[in-house]
Formats: structure tokens, sequence, C-alpha cells
């Protein structure tokens, strides 16, 4: 790893992004991704969409299956630390145990938990997929906030509060977070 | 990933390592990433032992399982070549169905099969980790080569005879056949 993170000037570790449907992860991991690749920062995000279609096509969304999904991402995001890179993983990560397994997969310096401090009913409103609709009339089962719980972060490394602030003033904490991390000490 | 070649200055591709084991996929594979990031090169090498430690640490070597750990190897291939970087993957990888599988996850020109050729008797004969021993013994079932097929690529894109040639000049004709493909054309 010391020598890729020589190669690309910066460190790798890994963000993870947890927080309730439409708390912000996915837009806000894409408007970082876009602002560190300006910078030249070699980085790549991890999200749902990208592992359920590929690597995780085999898994469902029964309790097990989910976790599963999160203990493959976190492993494909420690590989891809090793390969030198920042990873921006975007995951609900309802559970404090689950966010653990992720967190100890990796050294101590490389992996910070970011937390989308967002509130329910702000995301019940956002609703951009119609998801917390079909929770609500129970179409969806298990729905983290509505039918499942969701553990918000004790002691996460960054708290944004995405209802608060706007999304380029998030990026902005983001960005500042992620630089000053990036040099070798 | 065009950002990424841009920002990297090469193109983004997988090279897929296959042949029998004890043929040197994993020592080429090292000695050509070493060459690579000499040479500025972002890669990474996926192998046996980096995925079954981690990502697939919950499958066994079943004809079932062999083939889920290839699918989530060819998968964490893709993911990786998407996010800028030169993967080389280096996996018995025994079928020709197999192989057709990992290969359809990528673009036409972002996968590339590589045939270590070396004949049975040779690689048994280096044995380096007693394998053949205990498969001739019985004590390892459906072993590649001793109690399972190998099925060798009819057109592979590279095919490198290392029973015949140094892995010094095996390593030479990798590099060559990777910084050939390295520019965007």
């Amino acid at each position: 790893m010391a020598q890729r993170e020589q190669l690309n000037g910066h460190r790798a570790f890994a963000l993870w992004l947890t927080g309730l449907s439409a708390s912000g992860k996915t837009t806000l991991a894409r408007m970082l991704e876009a602002e560190l690749l300006e910078r030249k920062k070699r980085c790549y995000v991890l999200d749902g969409d990208r592992v359920r279609k590929g690597l995780n096509a085999d898994l469902g969304f029964s309790p097990p299956d989910r976790a599963e999904n999160i203990r493959r991402a976190g492993e494909v995001a420690k590989l891809m630390v090793e390969a030198g890179l920042i990873v921006i993983g975007a995951f609900i990560t309802p559970y404090i145990s689950l966010r653990s397994m992720v967190r100890s997969l990796f050294p101590a310096d490389s992996f910070y938990e970011i937390f989308l401090d967002c509130p329910l009913e702000i995301c019940e409103k956002r609703d951009p997929n119609g998801l917390y609709r079909k929770a609500r009339e129970g179409s969806i089962e298990s729905f983290t906030g509505i039918s499942a719980p969701y553990e918000p972060p004790l002691k996460p490394d960054l708290r944004l509060q995405t209802s608060k602030k706007s999304p380029k003033e998030c990026v902005d904490m983001l960005l500042d977070f992620v630089l000053a991390r990036c040099s070798q000490s």
C-alpha cells in the first residue's frame, strides 16, 4: 500500500457514509468523488447500486442477506484501499454491530465512519424512489426507519446534519475531512 | 472510468492469468505488478490468497463454491477496472465456461486471458506447497490436473510457456503486452 500511496501522492482509506434511506448518502458520495478526482485523488464510490447489480446479485433483502451485502462491500473496500484508493462507501448500514464489523476489517487510521444525520420525517418527505411510501403501505418488509431500526452512531468520525446544511456545505465539510487525512504522516 | 484513465495516464483493464497450480501465476503476477508500479501504472493483484482470506472466507472448495469464488473475484476485478486500475487476476480458473463468464463481465477491450502453459508433470515436480502430493495421496479432492480437469484456453490473448522460458522472459512478454494496451486509443 505504501508504494501506491507514494505513487498517488495521498493516503488510501475508506469513508463509510451511514444514514437512513434518502439522507443523502449517494448524492454526497458522488459530489465528493467529483471534487476529489478534480484534485487528483484516486477514489471510488461503492454503493448499493454498484454492488447489488454484480457482486451481490445473489443476495436478497432478508436480514442475513443484508448483513452479507455489507460484509462483502466492506471486504471489497478493504481490497480497494490496499490498491491505493480512497473508497467512499454509501450504505445504510443500520446496526452498530454491522458498522463495527466493517471497521474491524481496516487498520485504525484507514476507516472513518461518517454519519448522515437527517430526521426520519425529512427523509420520508423526500422519498425520491417512493420506498418510504411502499414501506408504510407494507409492501416492503423491514424497511429501515419504518419497520426496522436504525441505530445512530454514538461516536462517528464526522457527523453531517444533511437536513440543516446544503449539499454543497456538507461536501465542503467532507472534503476538508478527507484532504486533512490525505497526507502521509 | 475515462476520467480516471486520464488522471492515471493509462487505460484500465483486467488480465486474467489462468493455468495449473504451480504454473507460475502468482509469481508472474507479483513480478509484473512490481514492473508496472515502477512505471507508474496503477495496478493490483487479485489472487486466491487475497480473496479467500476475506471476501470469500465463507466459501469452501466444492465445485459450486469454486465457481462462486471465481464469480466474485471477477466482479471485484470489474469494479477495480471501473476505479481505473489494471487488475491482474491470478486464478486457476480451470473451465472454459468459468473464464467466459468472467470475460462476459467486461467490455471487449478490457479483459485479456493469459494462458500460463506448463505441462502437468513439471507443475507436479515443482509442487511448492505439496498440494500435488496430497492430491495424489487422495487427501485433496477434485484437484485440478489430478482428479479434476483443466480445459486449456483455445484462443488466449497471450500464451506463456512458463516451463520453456524464464520468469524474467515471461514477465517481459507480459509487460510488453500490457504497455501496448495502456494508451488510450
